[in-house]
């Protein structure tokens, strides 16, 4: 199996799971969860090489690291070399046991002379608002 | 049952469902997904009551709108008038949808004298990483 029928085959079994339920987190309630927001610029000639890079290291993350709750990555509409990462962590041991990890060590390496600039912003949650309400005819997100 | 209690309700429910799926998606993957970052600057005499209505908003969106992917809200760090959304819709009608959505734009008229600065980013997703590897012990985020 592909990793692609993979994360075809999870988002197939995930759309069986119909619940109601929608999740709405306060700063109060989500305990020691870590949101940081990194904004880099990338050299535009290594762009293709460093989304490669960060795809492999995202879904290496997601799927080793059940403390990474989630690494979105975008880029600014018509700025492709600008990209915005928008990254929770289920606490502080989690996020520097991600700093430590293999694979993000390897993609810090990789991707030393792609980044032209990063800015990284720690913030504090004030509500993580996500819909849980899927159906089969759900897309995923 | 309160809102607190709905929500703590919600997660107990959440945690019973013991998966081992991760959700990762790539930009072909998360089909017509629309992705925003928001930035605002809050004036800061109105903070408190700023948040109140942004939390309100986010509540009532995630319950009635399933299009309404996820919401999330923080502040930067050292600087609590400075927020940061970022926000996912299913696809467009559903922004559209939420943008025309009475508590939507009830926020709006209320907060307009609130936000000194709104900053709206229209982004490319490359890359969607969630974690829903949960167990009865993990937090919600």
């Amino acid at each position: 199996m592909t990793g692609k029928q993979g994360l075809m085959l999870a988002a197939s079994l995930i759309s069986l799971f119909v619940f109601s339920a929608q999740r709405c987190f306060a700063a109060e309630e989500v305990g020691q969860v870590i949101v940081r927001i990194a904004e880099l610029d990338i050299v535009p000639a290594e762009l293709d090489a460093y989304k490669i890079m960060l795809k492999k290291e995202i879904e290496t993350s997601i799927r080793v690291e059940p403390g990474v709750l989630t690494l979105y990555a975008v880029s600014i509409k018509g700025h492709p070399e600008q990209i915005r990462l928008f990254e929770m962590y289920r606490d502080a041991a989690s996020y520097e046991s991600h700093l430590q990890s293999p694979h993000f060590k390897a993609y810090k390496v990789q991707t030393q002379g792609m980044v032209k600039n990063l800015r990284l912003i720690k913030t504090d949650p004030i509500l993580l608002g996500i819909q849980t309400k899927m159906s089969s005819g759900a897309r995923p997100y």
